[in-house]
């Protein structure tokens, strides 16, 4: 796409969300509402993008700061309407001679394809302005698309709608792409309404009455132009997307037992066969390969799953798992935890930036932090890797076909070599030599028992 | 609410209900279906609430008599009919001057209004009775209430309806308000029935017929009046309380995935911009701030959550937890368990009966119980608080700025002073004076491992 | 049922499902959609069961193999249509004189009677097949019955229906009842259609033709005769079966908090006045008694837990449960745990192959495996039961009244004497006599604390 820039409309405080948050920051699968926004028109490479802020702005502003996005900020200090808020970008934009595309930063369904539908319509049709509309079920409340000959003659507003206009189901959906007579037609706008405020759909008559072109696209799916006002319609938005999301894994092939009940982040990608028990949450970041099984109250996010797989009833946190791994139930994996093929990881065992090698076992209560695991390693109940000493995070070695016995405590920096044995209750503090047996434990003795 | 009392009939089996409690002992959101009832007319300051029990008396009575009510028992040993149960009350009420409702144990979504706009319309209009009714969809098989120029006229059951009198959608609630005439005309009432019972209903037409008075209040919503005869019924009364308490929610500013999988108990306070994700499960008595993130497949029961707190997959009873905490996954907080600023409870740790100071860690399958620490204590992973000796339980002390090691033993009662520091793997059974290490674990040896 | 044989048609690939696996091999609450059709038609114990099996056929017949039912098997290597199908059993069934019934092996729910049915009606009408048919909302694209006088004429497929004959509800299920002319018919199917395939549906045309009689049965429900052709109608048939079962199980007076949020294997057994929260997954083999709790995200899968328990947010499979248990929250029991009236499995707690005897406790943090644990032992918490030595599994045998410390190894083989008392973060490695103190740890030890 070329030759186009954004406006983002950022600034308001949605004031039905009940939220000390901006509209915009609300969150919806674990990204903000302008975050969708920005994703939406950023695959299409705008010349610039420009986010209106206002209320919080600093919330906003480092939000998107650190999402590294390329976008310029302009500030809305006082909210007189979205033809004000347009204003704002004036200084930036003035001596632009692309297209100007104007979207609230609460759409966040809007589509690539959409937008640039939007932008090609407008240029081909050499109109001044394009508005967007959509079909909906129930107008009420919405300005409606008035047509004439089937080109766009104007938009009313509820209150001005006659009975005739009422009827008319295709709205308006305040997203809009302008050329550059949008400035000169911004300056014409008056605060002649209730609220006293500038409304940037007033410069569709303005640019109608000096003569220009304008025109209207309806978007496929009432969907995407659906603004969210409201913690209920941000619920239901969620629903919305999640049902996309399995009703398309569905149709690839993944099995979902209940699809009333599990949770799939909408960027997940999910081979065929792997079958999904309800309780199961997928947040974002996760690819899982064929033939896996995922059940229960199982979180998952940032990870990959390769085929095979079994998660169950756990936690799952920036890991990278290899084939026919098993974990849980009752398991915590955390960040930087590799597992190799076939390893298991059971009950009440956490694993933290730690490689783990192929065919090794974690089986029951234990907690491997900073560790580098070699292959067909078994590490006994209750043991711990001691990585932390208060200040710093230390190293664990354990090499190849070593046994650790229960509960022992292997104190970092240390290395246990190749098939060493660590018996049951030991604290090691030196390195083990491999193949060696290290003991760390006193003798048992026998006493006479005094009941209490 | 001045000069009424109440009676509460709670002397049924509830043969649906296919169980071997009596019907009101059923439990709703964790309270009985009779305490509900008794819960809705308590704010009106009733000069007696008398219930009648029957079957399983005893049952009704030990968990009233817990539940610290004011209520007078009568026992209806034979049931021969709700007239019959209301004659039960006679001894308790039989020189009491003022108004009279009668309900019945099972209808536990009756509102205090609704109650009291009942007693002020009977006392207001001077009738002898005054009948609840509600408009139903489904008016199949209730009592219909015939009026003559808006007055109540009678009531008509089901059997004896002509086609007309069936079409009315207007039902009898069972729920009266009656002056002291009830006595007297209770003594009418007659077994003329198929089951040789003694109906309430009968009273209307008999004081009608004594030229007494009679009124109707028609309720506001139809499920105040739902009697509650079987699972099923239970389980959807279930899911409308909770529906209704989560779209007030929404509409307070609290952000929910997924209205359909989560289950908030009618008294949970909660602020907005928490975060609630689908699986959590909020039982009675929860008090949660502002901007906390809940999620998966958390239990909270009798807790105080402080603002931007976090409970993730974590099962939290009786625990008093201040601003920034993180819980979880997989924690256990237990009753008095008080946690300040900034704790981290991490996963397969458990609390119970504790006192943990601000900044301080329990990260990995501890147990602490019994125990008091201090600020800025780093708990290390696998370490347990031996509080119990086979007969009593004992007491830790933790002073600030401890750090333990891995997998100690820490066995009260014992104090651990300030800034002091246990070795990993030690058994700690004497008090540690302040900044000193206390070790007490084996020296590490090498042998030879014979693979077996 | 007597002179009658069967064959399953599970040859076939199952394009829409999108799946490495054979059609028949899809799961159905744990169970592949082939052994549905053959525990529906094992009870009427047919003299043969042959199953025709085709793409992967090695899956197939492994899985059926295990399944321990007597069945044949013939291969269609090459899947020519359904009478292709059909004509691979001729080899085995070519003399036999009883009546066979032909059916797919993607239809889960039908049910043993309705197969009884189809067959008596057969044997009753002389006729030399009876189709079984069903009444559905929407007919396209089936094949509709068409009746003169109430007697089956013929069946129309879709594109040969005229405008009358596409209005008909009631369509072939593709379940049929043949007499042994079935052969014969089968030899003059032809291919005339657009895939040039061989159907079992041209021979109902051909027996009319040769002057058989032919009859047809109405299937009671429609579910019965649903095949399932993708995932996504593998997933709603979940939910069918489940909510069957669920009414089923609220009508006998099991508690259910939310009907949409628990599963219940169609298989399980729960007595009255259980009452289970949402979450809570039930597979197969489960029979609970009455009066038990069932919490949160709990899994439970061929276990049998007695009355009056409670299992909160945890595992288990494979477990013998008295009564009065408590198990979780948090709790994982596997195979072969027999848990005796009163137990306590508490927190991160963990047994396999191992009986625990009355009252006893294991409350936090530990693993018993492979271990007989008299009545009233206290297991501390963080006790491991050392039951692997990297080869071989061994024995521990705790006797009645012993109190284990916290953090305590038991590397056995190794026996607890009765009321022996084991200290806190001992390593036990031999037997205890009864009624012995053991300990095994360092004595404490102070030193300066140097800070990191």
């Amino acid at each position: 796409m070329k030759n186009f820039s954004v406006i983002i409309l950022a600034a308001g405080l949605g004031i039905r969300m009940k939220s000390y948050l901006p509209k915009a920051m609300h969150s919806l699968s674990g990204k903000s509402l302008v975050k969708w926004v920005i994703d939406s028109v950023s695959p299409l490479r705008p010349d610039n993008i420009v986010v209106v802020v206002g209320y919080k702005h600093e919330i906003v502003e480092e939000y998107l700061s650190k999402s590294n996005v390329n976008v310029k900020f302009v500030c809305q200090e006082n909210q007189f309407g979205t033809a004000h808020a347009v204003m704002q970008a004036k200084e930036i934009l003035k001596n632009y001679n692309g297209n100007i595309v104007v979207i609230s930063g609460d759409v966040p369904l809007i589509k690539t394809t959409t937008i640039s539908n939007l932008i090609k319509k407008n240029q081909k049709s050499a109109s001044a302005v394009t508005v967007l509309s959509a079909e909906v079920k129930d107008p009420y409340g919405y300005g409606r698309i008035v047509r004439k000959d089937g080109f766009l003659e104007k938009i009313v507003e509820e209150k001005d709608a006659n009975l005739n206009e009422k009827q008319i189901k295709e709205i308006n959906s305040g997203i809009y792409c302008f050329d550059k007579n949008l400035w000169k037609a911004l300056l014409k706008v008056e605060p002649n309404n209730s609220k006293k405020e500038y409304y940037i759909t007033d410069t569709i008559a303005i640019l109608k009455q000096l003569n220009h072109k304008i025109s209207v696209l309806l978007a496929k799916d009432e969907i995407e132009i659906k603004g969210i006002n409201s913690k209920l319609e941000l619920s239901q938005t969620e629903t919305l997307l999640k049902n996309k999301k399995i009703e398309n894994l569905l149709n690839s092939g993944v099995s979902i037992i209940d699809v009333n009940n599990v949770y799939i982040s909408y960027d997940a990608t999910i081979k065929p066969d792997t079958v999904i028990y309800p309780g199961v949450f997928i947040d974002v970041g996760v690819t899982i390969g064929r033939n896996c099984v995922l059940k229960g109250s199982s979180y998952i996010v940032n990870s990959k799953i390769d085929d095979e797989s079994i998660v169950s009833y756990s936690y799952v946190d920036g890991a990278t798992i290899g084939k026919k791994v098993k974990i849980g139930p009752f398991a915590h994996l955390r960040p930087d935890s590799v597992l190799k093929e076939n390893v298991k990881i059971g009950n009440f065992s956490e694993t933290k930036k730690s490689f783990i090698g192929k065919n090794s076992k974690v089986k029951h209560l234990s907690y491997v932090g900073d560790a580098q695991i070699g292959a067909n390693v078994n590490i006994g109940a209750g043991t711990i890797t001691c990585n932390y000493d208060g200040r710093h995070k230390h190293q664990t070695i354990i090499e190849q076909d070593v046994f650790v016995g229960s509960n022992a405590n292997i104190v970092a920096p240390v290395k246990i070599g190749k098939g060493a044995l660590i018996a049951a209750g030991s604290t090691i503090t030196h390195d083990v030599p491999k193949g060696k047996l290290a003991i760390a434990r006193a003798r048992q003795e026998l006493k006479r028992r005094i009941k209490k």
